[in-house]
């Protein structure tokens, strides 16, 4: 239950197609079911600095089994995973991390993007994530 | 669309007259559009611990497209991107760091200052930006 | 003069058919001319280890506008680079690290790619740079 | 006796007329006594990978109060000070890292160069370190 190439290249396709409808420049991480990075795709324009968010995004949706929405609203000042994101070298606590899960809803990797707004860059994610399913 | 020396060495001087002026030892990192280190002065008395930081600062600035006081903003507590500073190894949410955009609107670094408070830094990267526009 | 991700792409897609011809699972990974990461695949089987080794072979060579083949020549026991992989968060010295020169001859980024022996992983990266020539 | 920025912008000049005279682009670092940057400059189309073994450089001059030339030697496969470059994140061991010493001869900091072969990054640290003797 792994993510292939295949699969990897079809959700950046589909994520990017969505990028351009939306017209923000996107970085696109996808990560394996082991939270390794398996392809990347960075469009003209976009953000330096969200290569590495994009990656942690996916990484952090992976290794914690949930969006990083989800999570991010648990990390909140006051809230129970409150000061997570110094562990695992660094997470990231906001919108644009999502789980891929496949047909058979077996997780087989994350997506992560990271360039907009975080409720653009989450739903380049969700178009990328949709194409599996 | 990159910064030269000859351009960050203008940036430079006058930054440092700026810091002359309001009489706070400064720390002057420039980087180019890559978001690596073109130059930098730390002038006597300054902070040891604000040349990391300053650098952070335009590090951040270019990362992003925008100034560290507007990322900051969008990275306080409750704020849709709480959580940001742990991605690339290190980034600075508070003022300083600034862009710097050449007269034909293109983006060739950015400019970071540390040593005052957040408000003196930003004066200095401003005065340093404005002689490039 | 910077990489295009449409080029990327199809740098990408030469070098798994390099790979695949010569029965090879890789890592591939492409950075742009400021030396960041652009384009990453990782096909079924590569090894995890790789991901990290290929891009810094890419940016080790666009670091130093040379193959990393060259740049370890240079640094080995005796000679006078040695020692310098313990720069910039750690160089690879061996081969599979290639510039991306496009066809005037303008360095848009680099190409590195691991997985096999050196020598197979280089086949594959000059797989790649050869398309935009 | 630590170097001021007034000293610091001679040496770069004189190492930047250096740079010009034998056609190398160079990255220029300066350190002050403390062994924290002081200034930097990087002329165009010098290697990007530089920036760090530049500053490099010139912080194990002055770490260890000699050139890197002279530690490198002592620190060969089979010398006394083998493997040294690991410690303190990483020294270089190579020439072109140079005391920098006043007229009273007092050490005030050094400098490091990057950007040719490890004789023209010497002679340009030499050309910088010679203006404030």
């Amino acid at each position: 239950g792994d993510i292939t190439l295949a699969q990897a290249q079809k959700i950046l396709t589909a994520a990017v197609k969505k990028a351009e409808e939306i017209k923000v420049p996107m970085n696109i991480a996808i990560v394996d079911a082991g939270g390794n990075l398996k392809a990347f795709y960075r469009q003209e324009d976009a953000f330096i600095g969200s290569i590495d968010i994009s990656i942690k995004k996916a990484v952090t949706a992976r290794y914690f089994n949930m969006s990083t929405r989800a999570l991010g609203a648990a990390s909140q000042v006051g809230k129970s995973l409150y000061g997570i994101e110094v562990s695992n070298n660094g997470l990231i606590l906001f919108a644009g991390g999502v789980l891929l899960v496949d047909g058979n809803n077996v997780i087989i990797g994350a997506i992560g993007v990271s360039g907009g707004s975080v409720d653009e860059d989450e739903s380049v994610a969700m178009a990328g994530a949709a194409v599996i399913k």
